[in-house]
């Protein structure tokens, strides 16, 4: 070592706690779990979410299928008990993203009702928040930003949600957002509302 | 819904990037990498760097045995395969993580440099310091804080590292620290220097 030590180094065998975490960021960790169609709008309005909690000060994270698909979960294809596997992987990150005190937004169309039950179940009560992203069948595969409606109805994809595998809404979602007739602010008034409401972060934070 | 809805919910179609998250936090994401014998002092040594660095009002998380082998990794057993992709999803929490702004410490045996290296090769260049935790076989077998040792020597664990399994030292970490002939303080000091100045954190921050 050439360089001069960090001086004042204070260690009292505290163990940082989630607690101490959140009552420095002045927030609740929690996990926000988008569900819906392809093109529902779950990415969007996780982003959108996350743009204005950032603004208010919160510390946030999004899952999505640009960090995980080729990242974690890599080596996962899309049989059913990949796709099972999926989601307890994305639950579990989450779950550590909670702990770490950080708002963490998932993005996943995870559209069987018991997958996501078990990630519900990985998380601590009251950690988890359903968001159904409702939009209809005709909507989304009008919009279909990625194509994928239009290589699904040609054969191309098999299994896709909607066309030919099912999506499952959630019976008792915390929150639903009409994402087929509402803005993305109105979306996300709904959202923070909530989140203000009970008490996860601070009301005008 | 019943309740009032935030008000000024405004979105420019912003999205959070890892830079706004850093610059927020005051600090770089990194992935501080524990790696050493067990009892070499991997837990009690990220445990300290994230005390002190919480206090310096860093944003930190640690990864290690507790929150993840009954978690994201549970379903892994103790085969070469999966002692692989052990590190592996380690190395990939961890990068988001990193990803997300936070000072994230892994403290896992992790002996073989082969794994080390993927794991650092799945991050960014920079993003990675490996640290490694020096400390002679008799002095972790004697510290024994999990009893593990006695249990290899009497051969009911079979495969444990540095009794019946190699531990293979890194060639170029980031950092060493003599934990055999250091103090705690002192082996923090080495790490929180080193972030300083490589710039991961402010001086005096």
């Amino acid at each position: 070592m050439t360089s001069q030590k960090a001086t004042n180094i204070t260690w009292h065998a505290a163990t940082i706690t989630r607690r101490l975490r959140e009552e420095k960021n002045g927030h609740r960790g929690v996990v926000i779990w988008f569900t819906g169609l392809s093109g529902s709008g779950k990415s969007t309005l996780s982003q959108a979410v996350e743009a204005v909690l950032f603004e208010r000060g919160c510390h946030t994270y999004t899952l999505d299928g640009d960090n995980i698909r080729h990242g974690l979960n890599k080596d996962l294809g899309f049989s059913a008990e990949d796709r099972h596997e999926n989601i307890r992987r994305i639950g579990e990150a989450a779950k550590l993203f909670a702990d770490a005190g950080l708002v963490v937004m998932t993005a996943f169309i995870s559209p069987y009702v018991k997958d996501r039950q078990m990630a519900r179940g990985l998380n601590p009560p009251g950690d988890f928040i359903e968001v159904f992203c409702d939009c209809s069948l005709d909507v989304c595969e009008d919009r279909d930003p990625k194509g994928l409606y239009k290589k699904a109805r040609r054969g191309e994809i098999k299994h896709f949600t909607g066309i030919d595998d099912p999506y499952e809404a959630p019976p008792e979602p915390e929150i639903t957002v009409h994402t087929d007739r509402e803005t993305v602010e109105e979306s996300v008034a709904t959202i923070v509302t909530y989140l203000e409401d009970t008490g996860y972060i601070a009301k005008g934070q």
